[in-house]
Protein backbone atom coordinates (compact mmCIF):
# COMPACT_ATOMS: atom_id res chain seq x y z
CA UNK A 1 0.00 0.00 0.00
CA UNK A 2 1.20 3.00 -0.62
CA UNK A 3 0.31 6.57 0.67
CA UNK A 4 1.32 10.55 0.37
CA UNK A 5 1.40 12.92 3.22
CA UNK A 6 1.46 16.71 2.52
CA UNK A 7 3.87 18.22 4.46
CA UNK A 8 4.06 21.75 2.82
CA UNK A 9 1.43 23.30 0.20
CA UNK A 10 2.43 26.95 -0.27
CA UNK A 11 5.00 28.12 -2.99
CA UNK A 12 7.84 30.25 -2.53
CA UNK A 13 6.60 32.51 0.97
CA UNK A 14 5.10 30.65 3.83
CA UNK A 15 1.77 32.38 4.38
CA UNK A 16 -1.26 32.02 6.35
CA UNK A 17 0.13 29.24 8.10
CA UNK A 18 1.38 27.06 4.56
CA UNK A 19 4.61 25.78 4.96
CA UNK A 20 6.85 25.39 1.39
CA UNK A 21 7.08 22.01 -0.50
CA UNK A 22 7.67 18.72 0.88
CA UNK A 23 5.78 15.43 0.90
CA UNK A 24 6.53 11.65 1.92
CA UNK A 25 5.61 8.74 0.31
CA UNK A 26 5.16 5.46 2.36
CA UNK A 27 5.38 1.96 1.86
CA UNK A 28 4.49 -0.37 4.98
CA UNK A 29 8.43 -0.11 5.80
CA UNK A 30 9.60 2.64 4.51
CA UNK A 31 9.28 6.86 3.62
CA UNK A 32 10.64 8.84 1.06
CA UNK A 33 11.07 12.14 1.16
CA UNK A 34 10.28 14.43 -2.13
CA UNK A 35 11.33 18.15 -1.85
CA UNK A 36 12.04 19.67 1.46
CA UNK A 37 11.24 23.41 2.01
CA UNK A 38 12.50 25.32 5.39
CA UNK A 39 10.34 24.00 8.37
CA UNK A 40 9.99 20.27 7.00
CA UNK A 41 11.92 18.84 9.97
CA UNK A 42 9.06 20.76 12.08
CA UNK A 43 6.32 19.20 9.68
CA UNK A 44 7.78 15.63 10.24
CA UNK A 45 7.87 15.98 13.51
CA UNK A 46 4.47 17.43 13.80
CA UNK A 47 2.85 14.51 12.05
CA UNK A 48 5.07 12.28 13.73
CA UNK A 49 6.61 10.55 10.76
CA UNK A 50 9.81 8.65 12.21
CA UNK A 51 12.72 10.49 10.06
CA UNK A 52 14.78 6.70 10.92
CA UNK A 53 12.34 5.69 7.62
CA UNK A 54 14.00 7.99 5.37
CA UNK A 55 16.50 6.86 3.34
CA UNK A 56 15.63 8.38 -0.32
CA UNK A 57 14.90 11.84 -0.59
CA UNK A 58 14.80 13.49 -3.72
CA UNK A 59 14.74 17.46 -4.59
CA UNK A 60 13.23 18.62 -7.61
CA UNK A 61 14.84 21.73 -8.31
CA UNK A 62 17.13 24.15 -6.43
CA UNK A 63 14.51 27.07 -6.02
CA UNK A 64 14.31 27.58 -2.21
CA UNK A 65 11.19 26.81 -1.06
CA UNK A 66 11.83 22.90 -2.36
CA UNK A 67 15.10 23.33 -0.11
CA UNK A 68 15.89 25.39 2.38
CA UNK A 69 14.51 22.60 5.02
CA UNK A 70 17.33 20.22 3.72
CA UNK A 71 20.57 20.99 5.21
CA UNK A 72 18.68 21.20 8.94
CA UNK A 73 16.88 17.85 8.38
CA UNK A 74 20.91 16.66 7.25
CA UNK A 75 22.06 18.17 10.81
CA UNK A 76 19.05 17.10 12.87
CA UNK A 77 19.75 13.24 11.31
CA UNK A 78 23.43 13.11 12.36
CA UNK A 79 22.88 15.10 15.96
CA UNK A 80 20.13 12.51 16.71
CA UNK A 81 23.27 9.70 15.74
CA UNK A 82 21.89 8.60 12.42
CA UNK A 83 24.71 5.95 10.82
CA UNK A 84 22.54 4.20 8.18
CA UNK A 85 23.34 5.84 4.60
CA UNK A 86 20.96 8.10 2.96
CA UNK A 87 20.60 8.55 -0.70
CA UNK A 88 20.22 12.06 -2.55
CA UNK A 89 18.70 12.59 -5.77
CA UNK A 90 18.90 16.11 -6.84
CA UNK A 91 20.15 18.83 -9.30
CA UNK A 92 24.13 17.78 -9.02
CA UNK A 93 24.94 21.62 -7.43
CA UNK A 94 23.03 20.65 -4.04
CA UNK A 95 25.91 18.45 -3.50
CA UNK A 96 28.54 21.71 -3.29
CA UNK A 97 25.68 23.47 -1.03
CA UNK A 98 25.62 20.77 1.45
CA UNK A 99 29.48 20.10 1.42
CA UNK A 100 30.00 24.22 1.98
CA UNK A 101 27.53 24.11 4.94
CA UNK A 102 29.21 21.41 6.24
CA UNK A 103 32.52 22.31 5.98
CA UNK A 104 31.62 25.97 7.66
CA UNK A 105 29.92 24.41 10.52
CA UNK A 106 33.15 22.02 10.83
CA UNK A 107 30.39 18.86 11.08
CA UNK A 108 31.26 15.67 10.09
CA UNK A 109 27.99 13.99 9.49
CA UNK A 110 27.93 10.09 11.10
CA UNK A 111 26.61 8.96 8.27
CA UNK A 112 27.20 8.93 4.46
CA UNK A 113 25.08 11.24 1.85
CA UNK A 114 24.91 8.99 -1.28
CA UNK A 115 24.34 12.07 -3.98
CA UNK A 116 22.90 10.74 -7.26
CA UNK A 117 22.93 14.13 -9.35
CA UNK A 118 19.91 14.20 -11.53
CA UNK A 119 20.49 14.33 -15.28
CA UNK A 120 18.32 12.46 -17.51
CA UNK A 121 15.16 10.35 -17.78
CA UNK A 122 15.50 7.11 -16.39
CA UNK A 123 14.63 4.79 -13.07
CA UNK A 124 16.76 6.93 -10.72
CA UNK A 125 15.83 4.08 -7.61
CA UNK A 126 15.01 0.20 -7.39
CA UNK A 127 14.15 -0.07 -4.16
CA UNK A 128 12.38 -3.78 -1.86
CA UNK A 129 9.05 -2.13 -2.81
CA UNK A 130 9.41 0.39 -5.44
CA UNK A 131 10.87 1.77 -8.17
CA UNK A 132 11.17 5.60 -8.60
CA UNK A 133 12.16 7.38 -11.80
CA UNK A 134 12.93 11.11 -12.89
CA UNK A 135 11.18 12.89 -15.55
CA UNK A 136 11.76 16.13 -17.04
CA UNK A 137 8.84 19.00 -16.08
CA UNK A 138 9.01 22.43 -17.85
CA UNK A 139 10.25 25.27 -14.95
CA UNK A 140 12.28 28.50 -14.68
CA UNK A 141 15.44 26.46 -13.98
CA UNK A 142 15.97 22.56 -14.57
CA UNK A 143 13.29 20.67 -12.52
CA UNK A 144 12.24 17.22 -12.35
CA UNK A 145 9.49 15.15 -11.38
CA UNK A 146 9.04 11.50 -9.67
CA UNK A 147 7.07 8.68 -10.82
CA UNK A 148 6.95 6.15 -8.04
CA UNK A 149 5.87 2.61 -9.13
CA UNK A 150 5.02 0.08 -6.42
CA UNK A 151 6.45 -3.43 -7.62
CA UNK A 152 4.11 -6.06 -8.90
CA UNK A 153 2.79 -7.38 -5.14
CA UNK A 154 3.30 -11.32 -4.93
CA UNK A 155 0.37 -13.65 -5.04
CA UNK A 156 -1.18 -14.79 -2.17
CA UNK A 157 -1.19 -18.63 -1.28
CA UNK A 158 -4.15 -20.67 -0.65
CA UNK A 159 -2.89 -22.20 2.80
CA UNK A 160 -5.64 -24.97 2.30
CA UNK A 161 -4.96 -25.77 -1.10
CA UNK A 162 -1.69 -25.96 -0.90
CA UNK A 163 -1.96 -28.54 1.93
CA UNK A 164 -4.36 -30.95 -0.19
CA UNK A 165 -1.36 -31.09 -2.87
CA UNK A 166 1.00 -32.08 -0.43
CA UNK A 167 3.31 -28.85 -2.42
CA UNK A 168 6.61 -28.52 -0.22
CA UNK A 169 7.16 -25.07 1.31
CA UNK A 170 10.46 -24.50 -1.21
CA UNK A 171 7.84 -24.32 -3.62
CA UNK A 172 6.42 -21.39 -2.45
CA UNK A 173 8.40 -19.23 -3.50
CA UNK A 174 7.88 -19.81 -7.15
CA UNK A 175 3.87 -20.14 -6.69
CA UNK A 176 3.84 -16.38 -5.53
CA UNK A 177 5.79 -15.49 -8.50
CA UNK A 178 2.79 -17.03 -10.45
CA UNK A 179 4.62 -20.27 -11.41
CA UNK A 180 2.53 -23.68 -11.95
CA UNK A 181 3.42 -27.05 -9.87
CA UNK A 182 4.23 -29.68 -11.79
CA UNK A 183 4.35 -32.88 -8.89
CA UNK A 184 5.98 -36.41 -8.51
CA UNK A 185 3.62 -38.14 -10.75
CA UNK A 186 3.94 -35.12 -13.68
CA UNK A 187 0.23 -33.63 -13.23
CA UNK A 188 0.34 -29.69 -13.46
CA UNK A 189 -1.47 -27.45 -11.21
CA UNK A 190 -2.02 -24.14 -12.14
CA UNK A 191 -1.11 -21.45 -10.49
CA UNK A 192 -4.68 -20.59 -10.20
CA UNK A 193 -5.61 -23.13 -8.45
CA UNK A 194 -3.02 -22.84 -5.58
CA UNK A 195 -3.05 -18.72 -5.47
CA UNK A 196 -4.91 -15.77 -5.80
CA UNK A 197 -4.04 -12.19 -6.76
CA UNK A 198 -2.87 -9.59 -4.77
CA UNK A 199 -4.08 -5.57 -5.35
CA UNK A 200 -2.59 -4.10 -8.79
CA UNK A 201 0.82 -2.50 -8.05
CA UNK A 202 0.10 1.63 -7.20
CA UNK A 203 1.77 4.73 -8.94
CA UNK A 204 2.29 8.19 -7.64
CA UNK A 205 3.60 10.86 -10.08
CA UNK A 206 4.91 14.26 -8.63
CA UNK A 207 5.51 17.23 -10.85
CA UNK A 208 7.60 19.53 -8.97
CA UNK A 209 6.94 23.09 -10.44
CA UNK A 210 5.94 23.05 -14.24
CA UNK A 211 4.12 25.07 -16.51
CA UNK A 212 1.51 23.87 -18.06
CA UNK A 213 3.31 21.52 -21.13
CA UNK A 214 1.53 18.65 -22.55
CA UNK A 215 4.95 16.64 -23.51
CA UNK A 216 4.27 15.62 -19.53
CA UNK A 217 0.99 13.45 -20.16
CA UNK A 218 2.33 10.88 -21.75
CA UNK A 219 5.17 10.32 -19.08
CA UNK A 220 2.68 10.27 -16.47
CA UNK A 221 -0.07 8.20 -18.47
CA UNK A 222 -2.55 6.05 -16.01
CA UNK A 223 -0.83 6.72 -12.61
CA UNK A 224 -3.42 6.12 -9.84
CA UNK A 225 -2.33 9.69 -8.12
CA UNK A 226 -0.94 12.49 -9.64
CA UNK A 227 0.35 15.34 -7.65
CA UNK A 228 0.41 18.99 -10.65
CA UNK A 229 0.94 22.04 -8.79
CA UNK A 230 -1.73 24.76 -9.43
CA UNK A 231 0.26 28.01 -7.97
CA UNK A 232 -2.92 30.11 -9.94
CA UNK A 233 -6.43 30.44 -10.46
CA UNK A 234 -7.43 30.38 -13.73
CA UNK A 235 -7.44 33.92 -14.36
CA UNK A 236 -3.85 34.08 -13.55
CA UNK A 237 -3.05 31.95 -16.44
CA UNK A 238 -0.49 34.55 -18.33
CA UNK A 239 1.00 35.05 -15.22
CA UNK A 240 1.07 31.47 -14.35
CA UNK A 241 3.19 30.93 -17.72
CA UNK A 242 5.27 34.04 -17.41
CA UNK A 243 6.51 32.57 -13.71
CA UNK A 244 6.77 29.08 -15.44
CA UNK A 245 3.84 27.58 -13.26
CA UNK A 246 0.48 26.51 -13.76
CA UNK A 247 -3.48 27.31 -13.03
CA UNK A 248 -6.34 24.76 -11.36
CA UNK A 249 -7.54 24.40 -14.81
CA UNK A 250 -4.30 23.32 -16.92
CA UNK A 251 -3.69 20.79 -13.30
CA UNK A 252 -6.72 19.45 -14.12
CA UNK A 253 -6.55 19.18 -17.56
CA UNK A 254 -3.18 17.36 -17.46
CA UNK A 255 -4.90 14.72 -15.40
CA UNK A 256 -7.91 14.27 -17.43
CA UNK A 257 -5.51 14.05 -20.93
CA UNK A 258 -3.31 11.40 -18.70
CA UNK A 259 -6.35 9.49 -17.72
CA UNK A 260 -4.59 9.65 -13.95
CA UNK A 261 -7.56 7.89 -11.47
CA UNK A 262 -6.92 10.69 -8.63
CA UNK A 263 -5.41 14.31 -8.98
CA UNK A 264 -3.94 16.44 -5.94
CA UNK A 265 -2.95 20.21 -6.67
CA UNK A 266 -1.29 22.29 -4.09
CA UNK A 267 2.14 24.67 -4.52
CA UNK A 268 -0.84 27.26 -3.67
CA UNK A 269 0.74 31.00 -3.91
CA UNK A 270 0.56 33.49 -0.88
CA UNK A 271 -1.47 35.61 -2.67
CA UNK A 272 -4.36 33.21 -1.97
CA UNK A 273 -5.47 32.67 2.04
CA UNK A 274 -8.66 30.62 1.09
CA UNK A 275 -8.51 27.82 -1.47
CA UNK A 276 -11.91 27.07 -1.94
CA UNK A 277 -11.58 28.26 -5.32
CA UNK A 278 -8.75 25.56 -6.09
CA UNK A 279 -10.98 23.04 -6.05
CA UNK A 280 -13.82 24.58 -7.50
CA UNK A 281 -12.10 25.45 -10.50
CA UNK A 282 -10.06 21.96 -10.80
CA UNK A 283 -13.04 19.81 -10.02
CA UNK A 284 -14.88 21.50 -13.11
CA UNK A 285 -11.82 19.92 -15.34
CA UNK A 286 -11.09 16.84 -13.72
CA UNK A 287 -13.50 15.97 -10.86
CA UNK A 288 -11.66 13.70 -8.91
CA UNK A 289 -9.55 16.39 -7.85
CA UNK A 290 -8.32 17.00 -3.64
CA UNK A 291 -6.49 19.73 -2.39
CA UNK A 292 -2.81 19.04 -1.01
CA UNK A 293 -3.73 20.21 2.35
CA UNK A 294 -0.83 20.03 5.02
CA UNK A 295 -1.51 16.86 7.46
CA UNK A 296 -2.99 15.17 5.19
CA UNK A 297 -2.43 11.40 4.40
CA UNK A 298 -3.43 10.42 0.21
CA UNK A 299 -3.82 6.34 0.38
CA UNK A 300 -3.04 5.47 -3.07
CA UNK B 1 13.69 52.39 24.27
CA UNK B 2 15.31 49.26 23.51
CA UNK B 3 13.45 45.89 23.61
CA UNK B 4 14.39 42.28 22.32
CA UNK B 5 11.71 39.47 21.21
CA UNK B 6 12.83 35.96 21.63
CA UNK B 7 12.13 34.18 18.14
CA UNK B 8 14.23 31.15 19.28
CA UNK B 9 15.25 29.63 21.98
CA UNK B 10 15.85 26.23 21.62
CA UNK B 11 19.42 24.32 20.41
CA UNK B 12 20.49 22.29 17.46
CA UNK B 13 17.27 20.33 17.07
CA UNK B 14 13.75 21.93 17.05
CA UNK B 15 11.71 20.26 19.89
CA UNK B 16 8.89 20.81 21.85
CA UNK B 17 7.40 23.57 20.00
CA UNK B 18 10.73 25.55 20.47
CA UNK B 19 12.19 27.02 17.47
CA UNK B 20 16.01 27.10 17.03
CA UNK B 21 18.19 30.69 17.84
CA UNK B 22 16.57 34.48 16.80
CA UNK B 23 16.41 37.21 18.13
CA UNK B 24 15.18 40.63 17.12
CA UNK B 25 16.12 43.81 19.14
CA UNK B 26 14.02 47.03 18.63
CA UNK B 27 13.90 50.38 18.45
CA UNK B 28 11.21 52.72 17.98
CA UNK B 29 11.45 52.38 14.49
CA UNK B 30 14.56 49.92 13.54
CA UNK B 31 14.75 46.46 14.13
CA UNK B 32 18.00 44.50 14.37
CA UNK B 33 18.18 40.68 13.94
CA UNK B 34 20.45 38.71 16.13
CA UNK B 35 20.77 35.33 14.68
CA UNK B 36 18.19 33.26 12.23
CA UNK B 37 17.28 29.65 12.66
CA UNK B 38 15.26 27.59 10.11
CA UNK B 39 11.82 29.07 10.44
CA UNK B 40 12.69 32.65 12.00
CA UNK B 41 10.86 33.73 8.74
CA UNK B 42 8.00 32.33 9.73
CA UNK B 43 8.04 33.54 13.51
CA UNK B 44 8.52 36.93 12.03
CA UNK B 45 5.00 36.55 10.56
CA UNK B 46 3.73 35.01 13.81
CA UNK B 47 4.51 37.60 15.98
CA UNK B 48 3.80 40.36 13.66
CA UNK B 49 7.66 41.95 13.38
CA UNK B 50 7.75 43.98 10.21
CA UNK B 51 10.92 42.58 7.87
CA UNK B 52 10.95 45.77 6.26
CA UNK B 53 12.45 47.00 9.32
CA UNK B 54 15.43 45.10 9.45
CA UNK B 55 18.07 46.48 7.97
CA UNK B 56 20.87 44.80 10.06
CA UNK B 57 21.22 41.11 10.00
CA UNK B 58 23.94 39.69 12.67
CA UNK B 59 24.64 36.20 12.52
CA UNK B 60 27.19 34.57 15.26
CA UNK B 61 28.47 31.67 13.66
CA UNK B 62 27.86 28.99 11.00
CA UNK B 63 26.03 26.28 13.41
CA UNK B 64 22.92 25.79 11.44
CA UNK B 65 20.73 26.43 14.37
CA UNK B 66 22.18 30.36 14.37
CA UNK B 67 21.80 30.79 10.65
CA UNK B 68 19.87 28.15 8.24
CA UNK B 69 16.71 30.49 8.16
CA UNK B 70 18.78 33.19 6.47
CA UNK B 71 18.61 32.43 3.26
CA UNK B 72 14.73 31.70 3.22
CA UNK B 73 14.31 35.06 4.50
CA UNK B 74 16.47 36.52 2.33
CA UNK B 75 14.77 35.27 -0.55
CA UNK B 76 11.21 36.44 0.75
CA UNK B 77 12.26 39.71 1.17
CA UNK B 78 13.21 39.80 -2.89
CA UNK B 79 10.03 37.92 -3.69
CA UNK B 80 8.18 40.68 -1.46
CA UNK B 81 9.96 43.81 -3.20
CA UNK B 82 12.56 44.81 -0.96
CA UNK B 83 14.90 47.10 -2.90
CA UNK B 84 16.44 48.94 0.46
CA UNK B 85 20.17 47.59 1.37
CA UNK B 86 20.86 45.25 3.65
CA UNK B 87 23.90 44.87 6.11
CA UNK B 88 24.70 41.28 6.97
CA UNK B 89 27.43 41.11 9.28
CA UNK B 90 29.04 37.22 10.20
CA UNK B 91 31.70 35.04 9.56
CA UNK B 92 32.92 35.64 6.37
CA UNK B 93 32.29 31.97 4.95
CA UNK B 94 28.39 33.07 4.72
CA UNK B 95 28.83 34.98 1.85
CA UNK B 96 30.11 32.25 -0.47
CA UNK B 97 27.37 30.15 1.03
CA UNK B 98 24.64 32.41 0.28
CA UNK B 99 26.27 33.42 -3.25
CA UNK B 100 26.17 29.71 -4.11
CA UNK B 101 22.43 29.23 -3.18
CA UNK B 102 21.21 32.34 -5.14
CA UNK B 103 23.48 30.89 -8.26
CA UNK B 104 21.57 27.99 -8.05
CA UNK B 105 18.47 29.13 -8.19
CA UNK B 106 19.48 31.74 -11.13
CA UNK B 107 18.02 34.17 -8.67
CA UNK B 108 19.32 38.42 -8.56
CA UNK B 109 17.82 39.88 -5.45
CA UNK B 110 16.45 43.12 -5.57
CA UNK B 111 18.11 44.68 -3.37
CA UNK B 112 22.02 44.83 -2.19
CA UNK B 113 23.70 43.18 0.33
CA UNK B 114 26.44 44.71 1.91
CA UNK B 115 28.68 41.83 3.72
CA UNK B 116 30.61 42.69 6.80
CA UNK B 117 33.30 39.45 7.88
CA UNK B 118 33.27 39.19 11.49
CA UNK B 119 36.90 39.71 11.81
CA UNK B 120 37.65 41.58 15.45
CA UNK B 121 36.54 42.84 18.71
CA UNK B 122 35.36 46.25 16.90
CA UNK B 123 32.84 48.84 16.42
CA UNK B 124 30.21 47.08 13.64
CA UNK B 125 27.62 49.15 13.24
CA UNK B 126 26.75 53.00 14.29
CA UNK B 127 23.26 53.59 13.71
CA UNK B 128 20.83 56.37 14.02
CA UNK B 129 19.97 55.43 17.60
CA UNK B 130 22.33 52.71 18.64
CA UNK B 131 25.36 51.93 17.97
CA UNK B 132 27.16 47.63 18.06
CA UNK B 133 29.80 46.17 18.67
CA UNK B 134 30.66 42.35 18.26
CA UNK B 135 33.07 40.75 21.36
CA UNK B 136 34.35 36.78 20.73
CA UNK B 137 33.49 34.31 22.62
CA UNK B 138 34.62 30.67 23.13
CA UNK B 139 32.77 28.18 21.55
CA UNK B 140 33.58 25.05 19.14
CA UNK B 141 33.80 26.82 15.95
CA UNK B 142 34.56 30.99 15.85
CA UNK B 143 31.61 32.48 17.05
CA UNK B 144 30.73 35.84 17.94
CA UNK B 145 28.62 38.23 20.71
CA UNK B 146 26.85 41.01 19.75
CA UNK B 147 26.49 44.67 22.50
CA UNK B 148 24.14 46.88 21.57
CA UNK B 149 24.16 50.22 22.79
CA UNK B 150 22.05 52.88 22.93
CA UNK B 151 23.15 56.32 21.85
CA UNK B 152 23.27 59.03 24.34
CA UNK B 153 19.50 60.45 24.78
CA UNK B 154 19.12 63.97 24.27
CA UNK B 155 18.19 66.58 27.14
CA UNK B 156 14.40 67.75 27.32
CA UNK B 157 14.06 71.28 26.53
CA UNK B 158 11.62 72.90 28.97
CA UNK B 159 9.43 75.05 27.16
CA UNK B 160 8.45 77.61 29.79
CA UNK B 161 11.76 78.04 30.68
CA UNK B 162 13.45 79.03 26.95
CA UNK B 163 9.97 80.90 26.84
CA UNK B 164 10.66 82.63 30.19
CA UNK B 165 14.38 83.49 29.09
CA UNK B 166 13.39 84.12 25.54
CA UNK B 167 15.59 81.80 24.18
CA UNK B 168 15.59 81.53 20.06
CA UNK B 169 15.02 78.27 18.63
CA UNK B 170 17.75 78.03 16.59
CA UNK B 171 19.45 77.43 19.90
CA UNK B 172 17.62 74.15 20.98
CA UNK B 173 20.13 71.60 19.11
CA UNK B 174 22.66 72.97 21.18
CA UNK B 175 20.93 72.74 24.50
CA UNK B 176 19.87 69.30 23.96
CA UNK B 177 23.27 68.23 23.97
CA UNK B 178 24.08 70.21 27.29
CA UNK B 179 24.98 73.60 26.41
CA UNK B 180 24.62 76.29 28.44
CA UNK B 181 23.38 79.44 27.14
CA UNK B 182 24.30 83.12 27.17
CA UNK B 183 22.41 85.79 26.48
CA UNK B 184 22.78 89.06 24.64
CA UNK B 185 23.71 90.58 28.10
CA UNK B 186 26.24 88.19 28.53
CA UNK B 187 24.56 86.60 31.46
CA UNK B 188 24.98 82.15 31.32
CA UNK B 189 21.87 80.39 32.32
CA UNK B 190 22.70 76.67 32.96
CA UNK B 191 21.76 74.26 30.98
CA UNK B 192 20.44 72.56 34.11
CA UNK B 193 17.81 75.57 34.25
CA UNK B 194 16.43 74.85 31.17
CA UNK B 195 16.76 71.30 30.46
CA UNK B 196 16.27 67.80 32.16
CA UNK B 197 17.94 64.69 31.55
CA UNK B 198 16.46 62.18 29.28
CA UNK B 199 16.51 58.51 30.51
CA UNK B 200 19.94 57.07 30.49
CA UNK B 201 21.05 54.82 27.29
CA UNK B 202 20.38 51.17 27.52
CA UNK B 203 22.74 48.36 26.91
CA UNK B 204 21.90 44.69 25.69
CA UNK B 205 25.03 42.29 25.15
CA UNK B 206 23.82 38.53 23.37
CA UNK B 207 26.81 35.87 24.15
CA UNK B 208 25.52 33.60 21.43
CA UNK B 209 26.94 30.17 21.98
CA UNK B 210 30.10 29.97 24.30
CA UNK B 211 30.99 28.09 27.06
CA UNK B 212 32.04 29.31 30.73
CA UNK B 213 34.08 31.78 29.68
CA UNK B 214 35.74 34.66 32.61
CA UNK B 215 36.94 36.49 29.88
CA UNK B 216 33.15 37.37 28.95
CA UNK B 217 32.77 39.67 31.88
CA UNK B 218 34.67 42.68 31.12
CA UNK B 219 33.11 42.19 27.46
CA UNK B 220 29.68 42.79 29.04
CA UNK B 221 30.33 44.78 32.39
CA UNK B 222 27.22 46.56 33.78
CA UNK B 223 25.05 45.67 30.82
CA UNK B 224 21.43 46.51 31.24
CA UNK B 225 20.38 43.17 29.93
CA UNK B 226 22.19 40.18 29.39
CA UNK B 227 21.56 36.92 27.34
CA UNK B 228 23.09 34.48 28.20
CA UNK B 229 23.39 31.00 26.72
CA UNK B 230 22.77 28.26 28.95
CA UNK B 231 21.72 25.16 27.19
CA UNK B 232 22.03 22.64 30.41
CA UNK B 233 20.91 22.44 33.74
CA UNK B 234 24.02 22.38 36.34
CA UNK B 235 24.11 18.96 36.70
CA UNK B 236 25.36 18.62 33.42
CA UNK B 237 28.45 20.96 34.01
CA UNK B 238 30.83 18.13 32.40
CA UNK B 239 29.08 17.92 29.29
CA UNK B 240 28.46 21.68 28.41
CA UNK B 241 32.15 21.91 28.74
CA UNK B 242 33.07 19.63 26.11
CA UNK B 243 30.21 20.60 23.92
CA UNK B 244 31.42 24.02 24.76
CA UNK B 245 27.88 25.18 26.15
CA UNK B 246 27.13 26.58 29.23
CA UNK B 247 24.73 25.62 32.05
CA UNK B 248 22.14 27.62 34.14
CA UNK B 249 24.63 28.42 37.33
CA UNK B 250 27.29 28.88 34.73
CA UNK B 251 24.94 31.82 33.09
CA UNK B 252 24.17 33.54 35.95
CA UNK B 253 27.53 33.46 37.50
CA UNK B 254 28.72 35.62 34.37
CA UNK B 255 25.84 37.90 34.93
CA UNK B 256 26.45 38.44 38.50
CA UNK B 257 30.26 38.50 37.94
CA UNK B 258 29.94 41.11 35.48
CA UNK B 259 26.81 43.02 37.33
CA UNK B 260 24.06 43.10 34.54
CA UNK B 261 21.23 44.65 35.82
CA UNK B 262 19.56 41.43 34.61
CA UNK B 263 19.99 38.50 32.83
CA UNK B 264 18.10 35.89 29.89
CA UNK B 265 19.28 32.58 29.39
CA UNK B 266 18.06 30.47 26.41
CA UNK B 267 19.23 28.12 23.76
CA UNK B 268 18.08 25.09 25.69
CA UNK B 269 19.16 21.53 24.83
CA UNK B 270 16.00 19.66 23.51
CA UNK B 271 16.31 17.28 26.05
CA UNK B 272 14.38 19.10 28.13
CA UNK B 273 10.59 19.44 27.51
CA UNK B 274 10.16 21.56 31.16
CA UNK B 275 12.14 24.67 31.66
CA UNK B 276 10.99 24.81 35.13
CA UNK B 277 14.38 24.18 36.69
CA UNK B 278 16.23 26.11 34.47
CA UNK B 279 14.78 29.14 36.22
CA UNK B 280 15.27 28.17 39.41
CA UNK B 281 19.02 27.06 39.84
CA UNK B 282 19.85 30.64 37.77
CA UNK B 283 17.69 32.49 40.02
CA UNK B 284 19.70 30.84 43.03
CA UNK B 285 23.08 32.50 41.67
CA UNK B 286 21.29 35.61 39.96
CA UNK B 287 17.82 36.61 40.98
CA UNK B 288 16.53 38.89 38.41
CA UNK B 289 16.82 36.13 35.53
CA UNK B 290 14.20 35.08 33.21
CA UNK B 291 13.72 32.16 30.60
CA UNK B 292 14.11 33.79 26.96
CA UNK B 293 10.54 32.95 25.81
CA UNK B 294 9.79 32.89 22.18
CA UNK B 295 7.22 35.66 21.50
CA UNK B 296 8.25 37.26 24.79
CA UNK B 297 9.19 41.21 24.37
CA UNK B 298 11.81 41.74 26.82
CA UNK B 299 11.68 45.73 27.36
CA UNK B 300 15.36 46.80 28.41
Amino acid sequence: MLSVTILGNNSAIPAHGRNPTSQVLQTQDESYLIDCGEGTQQQLAKYKIKRGRINHIFISHLHGDHYFGLIGLLTSMGLLGRTTDLHLHAPALLEEIINLQLKAADTILPYKIFFHPLGEECLIANDKKITVACIKVNHRIDCWGFIFREKKNPRSIDADKVKAYEIPAAYYDALQKGADYSNKKGTIIANEELTTANTAPKSYAYCADTVYDETIIDKVKDVDLLYHEATYLKDFAVKAAERFHSTTEQAATIAKKANAKKLIIGHFSSKYEVLDDFLKEAVEVFPRTELALEGVCYTI
